[in-house]
């Protein structure tokens, strides 16, 4: 029989760790320290608390949690004294099926593993789906994370305790995140479709208009006629639209939408979950024969990475009217302009039908875009959920520094032109700056001494510079900041410096009324609501400068990691971000029509 | 009549203004105030006593100072307004005599010249050898100093006034740098021979047993027979080495000398500064017909840079039975041994006949050697001549810092492992920790972070580390204390590094008393005793490791550059590192046959 909410809120303490037993392997401390957070809201919450009491206890705390684990495959599973709940784990994952080979190769990872950290690996067997992971992902991941610095191989080991924990009380619960189910299997599905040249697995590439750009609108228009939308196409630009109409014909439209772009070697996620994601909510809207006092209108944009063409934002662009007939023009590596790949992919190639594509503003609420983070804020957060504060603004410049090459050994401290030392002074003014200021990011990214030779002291130092802060104010503030800091540092150090703009993107803020409106909905799923600024930029970029506009941000694995095949979440917490994101349209209702 | 010191310091002080009238253009001030440096020693102590007024002088009398000097070519000189000392320097440069395009050329850089700087560019037009430089000579040179940081260009303008004031006082004085300007066209002589493939002007290159070598060799035995020598050959490494000899049969020897080789794009006076230098005294020794109670043996190094084997000191090895027989069978370029290239050369290529090279330390005094500084510290000074501490021990390392590329904007600063952020907190480190100590430097010469991107946060970062100190003990201190900070700042930013040693090289601390005689040299020729370390290494190092040596340093002009066809010094700081030998000679000869 399946535990409930009710039952631990109203259990003694005692009661309250035995009915949660087995959830953090061999530690009844967690739960006993957490049963003081009662009454839960929820199973989300319940898991929120259980995390925390792990974030809040001493390191020696963690360690032992860590260590009260078994070894994969390791001895006690050969002995049969795991629990309960690691013999499932770990013959679910068939690690009792492995082959000579594969046991050697994880008894070797094992003995490395514990040789370099001091405690044994752990991984969430059941994996990202909540089905398993195979033996090869499992080995793979293994001797991944074998190479981490060991605090955050750590910190590691905690996240993929407290995934365990999490199916292990969706298993006790007899909760299934049948949403969050739904949408992984489509973006696996739609993975599917990958532009050739990229074989090995995980290698997903869909560039503008391509075949399987193609193949990823038709699939996506298909879903959304089985989904219940009302309306279903592809405009002239390549985005797939579908809408679901409101209550009534003149209700004004609630616009969403992603992305279905993806960058060269990319992962799943990007962009897809933000339109899979309300297209799930719709399903489900339809499902029960609900409208609501607004249409829904899910924008599936064709382009926002700017891989195949010099030129970004292609779709969104077109619906605010920003769409450069420049653009038409551009070609790709091959030599193919702009308009005959959309001629070769049926679209009219007319500046005429993209223009007709700008919407008025005034028949929409707003514009919301659920993305997933692309950085490691929510990840270290130990939380599924963020609300975004703004997309922030940015500059970036090419630099180069100028001093005198010279003797390394014959040319004393006080006489030189030191052009790479001066730039040293530069990144760290910059790392110190920018940390600083909350939100605020500034990167060195690129640093040469051309034809550099270790025993001559720098003549040339090349840099790069990128700087992103919340508001234009805050950003332009550190790039006055960094300016003078250059010009300051080259000065004392008798050197020339250029610096060459190549970038400068305004910061979107999102609307304040819609940013309340994300963080009730992501409340009344049980997530504690946390803030964030986007550091990437997105559609909801371009959709800001005709309408109001708020970001959701679901965490992903891996350290946030993205544009990468390991970019990952969770069904869990993709279930949460549909929550949340039905809370907002259930909110919204029940504000009236027009907010 | 020329003028001489006496009368100089004899004179009142008004009456040495007028004497000296002309040395400074329009600049009385400053004879009146060296007049209170009288009694002078010579006219070096002269030279030295206005340059020191002028050092000493405000900036703005600095700057009075330059801008008291006519325009190069310009309207003074054609209006003919120039004093008489500026226009017979000017016409015997033949700039009276410009094509139209010159004269235009001139006067673009003369107008870019005053617009950047806001004076007039000036230049010793009679040149190092106190001759007259070409006018593609001066307009070279011209361009490229207009290219320069104010504060060096200030600072060279100052040097070329102390130059003209030199060459002033040597016409007014009727002096003349004989043994300088021997030596100066010897080494003009010997540059002639350079390897092919390096047809531009300047482009000295001579590497070992080349045939541009072996005819520098023959070269140096004719000379050397010339001059009176009683014993010239070549060794079985190629050395040149010639024998005068002692008053009598069985006396002791001083040993001198310096490599003939050159790097690749060379200047003519990096080694063979202190080949032909012994070699002019010993021409006067025996022009004199005199004999002292010590034969001088002047060896000529084959080998010093190791450009065309991987090995280095190859001449001097063998004198100290350091020649490693490996080295034999090392190959150039074109995958010729070092034994055919020494047979083929004429010489044995036998480890027999190098083994019978070394030299018994019993039957020497020590070794000095002269050398141009190769850096810029004399040059700083304003000083002719330097005595050598101590040749700096050193040690390289390659390195590699290991974090974790990041999305530049999506990772908060204190979210990030950012493997340049380090290499800059390193790099500065070293500066200061080099600076802390005298005659110690610090050099990140390589810097770079592979394939890095404007938004991507560095996850690897190259460098390289060259770290060098007077003593054995200090370049150790200096070792450890960088490798601490490196394993500091690793830790504190959670990233992970490798050094790898790629030099080690011990200090060669100069021997006291030998030191003593060089500065007692020194003080003789009028000169300011000035002491400094040498970061580059010197054949010295290896005879280090048998007798005691001590070295002497010519400063060179453009800052001490070495390595570089810009490699300059003069007749005059020729000459008076000629006077320092002799008088070397004499006290040695007074101290007795052994000290």
């Amino acid at each position: 029989m399946s535990l409930n909410l009710n039952t631990l809120n109203a259990a003694s303490v005692e009661d309250f760790v035995a009915l949660l037993d087995g959830v953090y392997e061999h530690s009844p401390w967690i739960a006993r320290r957490a049963a003081s957070a009662r009454p839960l809201l929820n199973l989300t919450a319940l898991k929120q608390a259980l995390a925390q009491v792990v974030r809040e206890a001493s390191e020696a705390e963690q360690l032992g949690l860590i260590r009260a684990h078994p070894e994969l495959a390791g001895k006690a599973m050969l002995a049969r004294s795991l629990t309960a709940e690691s013999t499932g784990e770990q013959s679910r994952a068939g690690l009792s099926d492995c082959s000579p080979e594969e046991f050697a190769r994880i008894q070797q990872l094992n003995a490395d593993y514990n040789a370099r950290f001091g405690w044994p690996f752990i991984l969430a067997v059941r994996g990202p789906r909540g089905l398993g992971l195979s033996r090869a992902e499992i080995i793979a991941t293994f001797a991944r994370r074998l190479a981490q610095p060991a605090d955050v191989e750590r910190a590691e080991c905690l996240r993929q305790i407290h995934r365990i924990a999490e199916i292990r009380l969706n298993d006790k619960f007899g909760v299934e995140p049948i949403l969050g189910n739904r949408i992984w299997d489509w973006a696996q599905a739609l993975a599917q479709h990958s532009e050739p040249g990229f074989c090995e697995a995980g290698q997903l590439t869909v560039t503008y208009l391509t075949e399987a750009h193609q193949a990823v609108a038709a699939q996506l228009q298909t879903w959304m006629r089985e989904c219940g939308f009302d309306e279903v196409g592809i405009d002239a630009v390549g985005n797939v639209v579908g809408t679901y109409h409101g209550a009534r014909a003149e209700a004004p439209r609630l616009l969403t939408g992603s992305h279905y772009d993806t960058v060269r070697h990319a992962g799943p996620h990007d962009g897809r979950l933000g339109v899979l994601l309300p297209m799930a909510c719709v399903r489900e809207l339809h499902a029960a024969a609900r409208r609501l006092p607004f249409a829904i209108e899910v924008v599936a944009f064709s382009e926002e990475e700017g891989q195949r063409y010099p030129a970004t934002f292609l779709g969104s662009s077109a619906l605010t009217g920003q769409f450069d007939p420049a653009w038409l023009e551009l070609q790709d590596r091959e030599g193919i302009p702009m308009r005959a790949a959309m001629q070769a992919a049926g679209l009219p190639g007319t500046m005429e039908a993209i223009t007709a594509l700008a919407r008025d503003p005034a028949r929409y609420l707003g514009f919301v875009e659920v993305h997933i983070e692309q950085g490691p804020v929510l990840h270290g957060q130990d939380l599924a959920l963020g609300v975004v504060t703004s997309i922030n603004g940015s500059r970036r410049y090419l630099g180069k520094v100028i001093g005198q090459a010279a003797h390394a050994g014959t040319t004393p401290m006080g006489q030189r032109r030191d052009a790479a030392a001066a730039v040293a002074e530069l990144l760290l003014f910059v790392e110190q700056c920018a940390a600083a200021s909350a939100g605020t990011v500034g990167t060195v990214g690129q640093l040469q001494v051309p034809a550099g030779s270790i025993n001559v002291i720098p003549g040339r130092c090349q840099f790069s510079l990128d700087l992103r802060a919340p508001s234009d104010a805050a950003r332009d503030a550190l790039d006055a900041e960094v300016r003078e800091a250059l010009i300051r540092i080259c000065e004392r150090r008798g050197l020339s410096w250029t610096l060459q703009p190549t970038l400068a993107a305004n910061a979107a803020p999102s609307d304040p009324s819609w940013q309340a409106r994300w963080e009730r909905a992501v409340a009344a799923t049980g997530c504690r609501v946390f803030q964030l600024p986007s550091g990437a930029g997105h559609d909801a970029m371009r959709l800001h400068e005709r309408m109001p506009q708020a970001m959701l941000f679901v965490r992903g694995q891996n350290e946030g990691i993205s544009h990468n095949p390991l970019e990952s979440t969770n069904n869990d917490d993709i279930e949460l971000a549909a929550q949340a994101f039905t809370h907002l349209l259930d909110h919204l209702a029940a504000e009236g029509h027009t907010p």
